[in-house]
Parts: C-alpha cells; structure tokens; sequence
C-alpha cells in the first residue's frame, strides 16, 4: 500500500464517524506507525473561554493515536487515553501527530501532539497525550 | 446560594460554551464539590462503530469534575485528564458524577464517572476519569 | 476461601518479592476486590525533604490495586499506572486501600487511595492513583 | 554552570534523598531540560517475578522528569506522574532519560523513557511515562 493509499483509506475510516464529520478531521499524511491530522476550528468547538474545548482537544488525540495504531495492527478499541494541557488551544486551525511507541500483540501504547495553527500557519504545542489500545 | 441556584449558574456557564451547546449537556444537579450532567446521545456524536465518541467522553469528564471545581474555588483550567474506557459506550443518554477529591490553593484534583442509559433509564458504568485543574 | 486466608496468600505473594520484603509490605485486610495494606515509613524510603519518595508512593498504588485485582482473577501484569499527590507525604505509616472498578476478560480497572498515618494513627488522604492490569 | 557541574549538583540532590541512595541513583549526564540517569539492578528491588518493580520503575522515571525540570526551573514538586509498562522489566541495569516538554511559571510538564540493558550493555524501552510537577 502506498501512503496515499494509507491516507485515502484513513480517510474513509475517519469519514465512516459521525463526530469525526461534524468535527472536520482531515488526514494529511499517514506512514505505518504514524500519521498527521488537521482540524478547522469550529464555531461550535469552544469552550466558554472561546479556547478549542478539552473534548476536540482529546477527540485530536485520540483520533492520531487510533489511527497511528490502525496503520499497524489494524482495528483498536482505546482503554485508555490521557491528555495534558500546555497552552491555551487557541488556533485558526489545530494539527495533531501521532505515533506509535509500542505496538504488541494485544496492546498498542501511542502518543500524540496537538499544535494550534495561528492565520500564518505559524505552529504551536498546546497539548500532548497518551493512548493505551487494545487489539481488536 | 441555594442547590437551584447553583445548577442554574452551572448551565448558564455551560451554555456559554458553543460546544456544550452543541452536545446539550444539561447540569441534573449540584452540591458543593459535586456535579451530576447528562447529555442525550446525537447522531452527531458517533465513533464509527456507532458508540459515543472518546471525545464526547472526555468532554462529558472534563466538564463535570471542572464545574465540580467551580463550585469550590470558581474558574480553573484543566491541565490534565485521563480517561478509563471499561465498557463501549451504548446508549440513548449518558450521565456523568463529578466530585472533588481534593481542593488547594493552586491545583483541584477531581475525578468522574460516566454511566450509560438505555431507554428504560437504566445505567452501566462505561468509564471513569481524573482532572487536575489549575486554580485561575 | 476465608477473608483470612485471602489475606495470608496475599501476604505471601508479597512476600515472594524481594521489593515488598524489603519496604515491608503488610496486608492488613482483603475481600473479593478490595484490599488494604499498610507499610511503616523506612528511614531509606525519603526523597530529599524528607517526604515518602514518590517510588514507594507508586509502588503501594500498584500493589494495592494488583492484589485487589488477584482476588478477583488471579495473576495480572499492570500496563499502566498513574498516580496523583494531593498533600506532602508525612508520617509514621502509610495504609493503602485498593479496590478493582471494572473486571473484563483481558483487562482490570482498579484504583487506590493513598493515607499518611500520624503517631496518633490519624490518617490523611495524600495521593490516589489508577491503574490498567492485563490478566496474565 | 558547564554540564558537568550541573551533573555533579544533581547527583549531590539525588544522594540527600535517602531511597535513591538506597537504589543507587547514577546521574550520567545532564543539559539545561534533559537529564540521564542509570541505575545497577539490585537484589532488593525486584516484583515477584524477578523483574524490577513497578516501585523503582516510577521512581526512576519520577526522578529524571524531576531533575530535568529542576535544571529550568530549581525545586518542584510532583503532583502527577504515570507510568505505560511496554515490556517486562529485566536487565542488568536501567537506563532512563527525562525532558521537559513544556516549562511554565507555575507548572512543568516533563517525559521519561526507562530503558533496560542487559549484560552486553544493549538497551530495551521497557516504560514511558509523564509527570506534572509545580514549581516550589
């Protein structure tokens, strides 16, 4: 499978989610073990602060983790995810890549980086996170 | 300040977030250190294989041990939170027990339950989380 | 099985590590999920100020909720453990109490609370923690 | 300060902790935001399997998040820290490398990776994990 084929078919799995639809998540890049989301930010995707909302910030996360995972042992269920907070989440958009740190053959251990994109597509680490996945 | 009074002001601080509009949390009840939400599963809600997303989960956690919080010390920020998923997470609603596990001056440490309802209202733990939030 | 014999069996499984022997693990109470163990405070387990170090810290959560895990479904291996410190970790002793929250087929759920004991034997809640055990 | 001082200063923190002398501490190198430290297996600081316990695991990984934090900002305090066990933890020794990730005015988030090396010196990622730690 070429990595456009991977992107394409992560793609479809993404768009297959209701929320990930409504969400807007866009699958950039994608290599066995890793893979690059990107996120519009939304008007109804605030907090009351007007900051992307802790649930996108850790729907980001545990989409890159899932997908990162997906690329090598195929469908997983997460058990566990963990999300720490660095910055104020405020962006035009967000970028989020995940990797794969461990991959056996019952549980994946991944993690991700979320960036906020300012209107010059200038990056920032506002979070960071952890998933535990279990091998369907 | 009464408990009415008190769930008022957490869904007007609830409804001041475009996101929980969107997913309809509706604050149940509230106690000093304790917060009861629940939210009606939307189509738009969905991961693909049709269960509540992780990032409604998250959200559903995060924003009941926050407001949680609020009642004890007013704004905080979360810096981190984890989440536990133990069972999928089917159902026609979700409800969601937040509580304060410990308050200091700088850091709030709480922590959440998420139940799942199926349309006679019967409920079945689907994942717990923690918060650490910052004191503004 | 007596709650007794639980409790001796737990005793010898801990006593079977090198680790527990040395910090001098002692299982004070057990039923079907649920444990308690208390350890007194070793001039060699401080870390700078004096405190519990956050070694025996996690390592108390971990047994706590593994053998509050092995009564339930025998021999587990933790995948992950977290663990937060509410409050400097003061005292003549520490008791531990660890109870599984959700039991599966592949996978346990269980977490802990952390008590300092003063010379009094008053305690104090100064850290909680989870973990995620795979059934051996 | 050259990095050699700062490695000398560190090790000098570790020794006025009682428990990491007991262990063993070694710190082996040292930049402003990252630490190395290496630790000889003892026979006391086994599980009940003979692979190191999840006690010493944390506290290794505790230590270096610690002290690569303390080389930015001086004296913290951990108020969180988690652990993912990737793979069994034996070896000869362990090797485990800490950075900080993010350096705030009143929180630091840090990472550490423990490694284990057998008798041949290779080395083996064994655990992750992360800590939050506020600034003293």
């Amino acid at each position: 499978m070429t990595n456009d084929e991977l992107v394409a078919g992560l793609q479809r799995l993404s768009d297959s989610a209701s929320f990930n639809r409504w969400a807007g998540f866009e699958v950039l890049a994608a290599d066995p073990g890793r893979v690059e989301l990107r996120m519009v930010q939304k008007e109804d995707g605030k907090q009351y602060a007007g900051f992307l909302h802790a649930g996108l910030i850790g729907a980001l996360i545990d989409t890159a983790c899932g997908f990162a995972a997906y690329t090598q042992v195929g469908a997983v269920l997460a058990s566990h995810f963990s999300v720490s907070c660095m910055a104020p989440a405020v962006g035009e958009a967000f970028y989020c890549k995940g990797q794969v740190v461990k991959s056996g053959k019952r549980q994946v251990f991944a993690r991700a980086e979320l960036f906020a994109e300012d209107k010059d597509g200038r990056r920032k680490l506002v979070a960071t996170g952890e998933t535990i996945l279990m091998v369907a």
